[in-house]
């Protein structure tokens, strides 16, 4: 339901108003309500609606993974792929404990044979261009992953989603997330690169060698479109596209952990307005994240040290946009309990507040 | 399904190697691979169950409540406990989400009128002594408190309930759960006190100076019984009992906020094994429990600021243990998935995996 509000500032106030009321110590639900007004902004009601929720798996190979960037070998990609079309990978999990929609796009793997079937196909190759020689995509490649993106929103995701999470997956991606961060955030390079899957002592000290090179031979990207070409990832400028025809179309997005977060800065640099949108599900075990989410002034909701992609993230933390939603919905507020405010300022505008059974609503307790 | 091990430590390495043999980078899911084990090692066996979930709201009065520690009136414990019963509460909300039953019990209710219908009845007398003036429970209150909570167990809980949360309601608890902590920590008072629901300013000095008075009065109790005596909450004792009595029949226990981990602070004292089988939810807004949890080693699930009581946390955080026994349930190990693990060992003992498509599973996934 839209409500009939001229001003955004209205709309804060019922929305604020609506919160406090119900019966609980003023603020004693904590980042709940602050998600709860937050969903309400996004669908500009006091009444938001978590329909059909998906998520959006966008999986591509990476040139710069040639250079040992990873602790996995490439060919783990297209292995992780075929284990999420068979229903085996975390994000299968724990999207089918919260019945999420689980959408694949081949944005660009390297397919040992022929691609399976069960996946969308916005292919651009197998994998891209190594940064470390050049820019990871041609500008016209970026330019087709950007619609590549958008087309997933409007043709594969269900009308009726209003929630849409992005996941990712593909080996060597969190180091074209740290460029990307590096070079929209201008927080130092060694800060934003971290272990990924699990890269330690020489290997991970090797990684940020090698990405100070591509940084070094990529200095000056002008804007956004062109860090994205530069560091690239087929996934991420996908995942781009997709986020901002997403918010175009008034979704609420679920922004699972560092690589899809770095996508979200790319597509805020773009579009300004996104971020008001993006629910930030978990802070990522990868060091980087936690820095970026700061620098976004994000707030995640969980922290359980998950490293694991796939937007296992978002999946994990959906559960919590339930509960917002079911606080403000369900929740009695004082006056439909009888229950005392506590608030001075009530207290003084009206007697105590009388100790009266409400009519029973939906009785959850059992004895 | 109990496995033939005859050590626990055998048992460790047979859910950390099943943990590990996930299709994920070691340690990928961060903190529900800890919460799996756990799970699995409070069930001794592979595949933990959770059953029935369960959530006990002990609600009762306190007599240091009439020194005006608290933002709200004494009567709102009353007004609160009637909100419960007729589904308008956070809890009903949360736990109905995830269909988990709630029991209520009246440990001690000041009513302002007869019982309402609906609450195991542990009442204990309208609220206890106020403890500025002596001790807050006699012996013998003590003693009937802990029966109570073991009855409520052994004769309310569904005999099938495998995981049982621990929640409270009382205007004036966080008071009595700060001595508490206090006495049993050694953790000086005033980092023990905190604003409960919304003291500020001269209220919390007021607080804490009140608190100080009742701590000199009871200077050295002898030992964890005779502090629950000394700064008692029927509820708190009751809670005591029922934790113990929970861990003696092998549940797993949900620790929700301040209160409920002061509780298990008292039961670990008393059974210092009953720590093994707590899960602290989430981390409550009330400052004194980030520093309890420290004190107890304890890493909590959630960290929303919430500091509602009623074992809202417990409701809130209950599907991350669903997602812990869910991955490994259900997530494929590398073996099916035919998935490269990128452990060094692992590839020197055996050829690098094929990128073979595994036999189809569960397919969750839609495109």
């Amino acid at each position: 339901m839209s409500i009939d509000t001229t001003t955004a500032d209205k709309l804060q106030e019922q929305i604020q108003y609506k919160i406090d009321n119900k019966t609980k110590p003023r603020g004693a639900l904590g980042q709940l309500e602050s998600l709860a007004a937050q969903l309400c902004s996004i669908q500009n009601t006091l009444t938001p609606v978590l329909a059909a929720p998906t998520i959006v798996v966008f999986a591509a190979d990476h040139g710069l993974a040639r250079e040992a960037i990873s602790a996995y070998p490439r060919e783990v990609s297209a292995q992780m792929t075929y284990n999420i079309l068979a229903g085996g990978a975390g994000i299968n999990v724990f999207a089918g404990q919260h019945n999420i929609e689980v959408l694949l796009v081949d944005a660009g793997i390297d397919w040992p044979e022929a691609r399976p079937e069960g996946m969308i196909d916005h292919w651009m190759g197998p994998g891209t261009n190594n940064c470390l020689e050049g820019d990871a995509l041609s500008a016209r490649e970026l330019e087709e992953c950007l619609a590549a993106g958008a087309s997933v929103v409007d043709h594969n995701v269900n009308p009726l989603c209003t929630v849409l999470g992005f996941g990712e997956l593909g080996i060597g991606n969190t180091s074209s997330a740290s460029l990307l961060m590096n070079a929209l955030t201008d927080i130092p390079l060694p800060q934003c690169v971290g272990p990924g899957t699990g890269l330690v002592g020489a290997g991970l000290a090797k990684k940020l060698a090698i990405l100070g090179s591509v940084r070094a031979g990529h200095p000056h990207p002008k804007d956004a479109l062109e860090t994205l070409q530069m560091f690239g990832g087929f996934e991420i400028a996908q995942m781009v596209g997709a986020m901002l025809r997403a918010f175009a179309t008034g979704r609420i997005l679920l922004i699972d952990g560092f690589v899809a977060s770095a996508a979200l800065l790319a597509a805020n640099a773009l579009n300004p307005g996104i971020i008001e949108h993006a629910i930030f599900c978990h802070q990522s075990g990868e060091p980087g994240h936690a820095r970026l989410l700061d620098f976004l002034g994000a707030q995640p909701l969980i922290d359980l040290g998950m490293r694991l992609g796939e937007g296992s993230g978002c999946a994990v933390a959906y559960p919590l946009l339930v509960s917002a939603v079911a606080f403000l919905q369900n929740m009695a507020s004082f006056e439909e309990a009888g229950v005392s405010t506590g608030e001075p300022e009530a207290q003084a505008d009206e007697p105590e507040a009388q100790a009266e059974e409400p009519e029973p609503q939906t009785r959850k307790t059992v004895t």
